[in-house]
């Protein structure tokens, strides 16, 4: 559905904002806590947290992240879903969120509707409560900004740094061609990530979500560089669909393409790696899980190594 | 200064959005915590909050809450202190922030880095940590999106509900006018709101930011009617100067312009008002306190009243 409308009437111009917000409040029903202190004030008011907290923000912005080819209920279910990842990414929880809507008068309310329903229904899949957040005009544009409040699973959380040369690199489902879909209809590793987090044997940890190439640096310790095998890759089926009419190979989709929200984690280098697999295996007997490689000493590349350099994934800004 | 420009080698998208990241801890400075569980990680990490905690999201969109006569740091210095006007209005204190921008890749550098400044400058001011974030891409179009986190700066918080028929409408400093520079000039009222979320005898509260006669509906009890004293309201001198040009009434711009950012609350009827004036006096000798009016009866709403009918503020979306 195109979010854009010529007749007024179907616009949130004819809506107004005041009555635009007692809508949104209808279509996103039970995860909307009950007034006071939800929305409506000022402010959301949130119990106390009596543990760290994690907040992270991540948008959805109409020709960037979707399309008038990605149903609106979709949409909305991508938002949280992207963010949900991050925390994911860190072995947390999530337990609530606010949202800034930012949109041309001429959107559609039934487009915004499916939208807001569809993220409803995610947050009640994976208990998020929407506390709060703003509606505001921008003309020609049609973006909605959500920021997602978390708390440890377990006793820690696993930062992106914390990798050491020699780490084990492991990776979650199967990477690339996430343009064909699975962009939207991913699952955010939630389960996956906070059992990982009660491993001690891992160390660092990440999605990837900029595509393989690009994110493992993050994970990268000082002094070393990836070391990757390149037949050890997870390519999914979409990476060799798409390869079929880009002209680039499978692998470089699986390692180039953005928006897979797997997993990526370092593992000790003196880790017990078949128990850790094998424990794998019970919890998430359906979700793969790939050791790619490992972190080498700079100057000491193994032969046959896969060299990332001539891989870019996706360079925002340009 | 105009945020776009035509020279490549002066927009973001020169940069790319690594080093934009590094550009923009550096802007920060030190308002920005150290890593780990800072920018750079995929959520950021607060500690543990042992009061409920308050939330706010308010965006700066070019084209709507600025143009290109707004100096860049006062962007940044508006975005923050938007969110923290509504802190104030609850009576809570800032502590943590995370901002996600939208940006066209040919925005200029340097009105970025003069709005982070700006923006680090109000963090620090106000004692709040810039924890995390996001940078997308959204073609044709700037704005940033804060969201805030606080906490009760007494045992209570003061939501807009809670105010009866018969309570005192009163409201701080002086209204209308503010597209003359007071829409980004502005103080948030957190002093304020902190003392008077102290005093039992305040019941409800809100900040203007929509005009006087269109937010004071929300603070407006069922079964009841604002009625306004009109030689009462505290009209700005900026609203007279701009009633100059446009040929409404100074009145006029003080019930409907936006952004005045002042508090707007409703005392118990049964207080002793001397005692309350007196101790803001004392309190706060330089800013204006005004009792406007009260809460009446539907029915019975006391001859020569204000009819704030007339006045729409400002309505978003049209």
């Amino acid at each position: 559905m195109h979010p854009f409308t010529k007749r007024h009437r179907d616009s949130v111009a004819a809506l107004g904002e005041t009555r635009l917000i007692e809508a949104i409040r209808r279509w996103l029903g039970d995860v909307c806590p009950p007034p006071p202190f939800g929305i409506g004030d000022d402010c959301a008011v949130l119990p106390p947290a009596p543990r760290r907290q994690l907040v992270t923000t991540d948008p959805v912005i109409y020709g960037r992240h979707f399309n008038d080819t990605v149903p609106p209920r979709a949409v909305g279910d991508k938002l949280l879903k992207r963010n949900l990842s991050d925390l994911a990414a860190m072995g947390a929880r999530p337990t609530a969120a606010v949202i800034a809507l930012a949109l041309d008068p001429r959107v559609r309310t039934r487009w915004l509707e499916q939208f807001y329903r569809g993220l409803a229904a995610a947050a009640r899949r994976f208990g998020v409560a929407v506390v709060g957040g703003d509606v505001a005009q921008a003309d020609g544009f049609l973006g909605a900004f959500l920021t997602l409040f978390g708390e440890a699973a377990g006793p820690r959380v696993v930062p992106r740094t914390g990798a050491h040369r020699g780490d084990w690199i492991y990776v979650t489902g199967t990477l690339g061609g996430s343009l064909l879909g699975r962009h939207w209809r991913f699952t955010p590793r939630l389960a996956a990530g906070a059992w990982l987090a009660h491993r001690r044997e891992v160390r660092a940890m990440m999605d990837v979500s900029d595509g393989l190439a690009r994110d493992l640096h993050a994970l990268t310790p000082p002094g070393a560089v990836p070391a990757l095998t390149a037949a050890a890759i997870p390519v999914s089926p979409d990476a060799r669909r798409q390869a079929r009419h880009t002209g680039h190979t499978p692998l470089h989709h699986a390692l180039s393409d953005g928006e897979d929200y797997e997993l990526l984690f370092a593992v000790a280098a003196r880790a017990d790696r078949t128990a850790l697999e094998r424990a794998w295996q019970r919890a998430f007997p359906r979700l793969r899980l790939t050791c790619i490689g490992r972190f080498a000493d700079a100057g000491k590349i193994p032969p046959g190594s896969l060299r990332l350099g001539a891989f870019h994934g996706y360079e925002h800004l340009q």
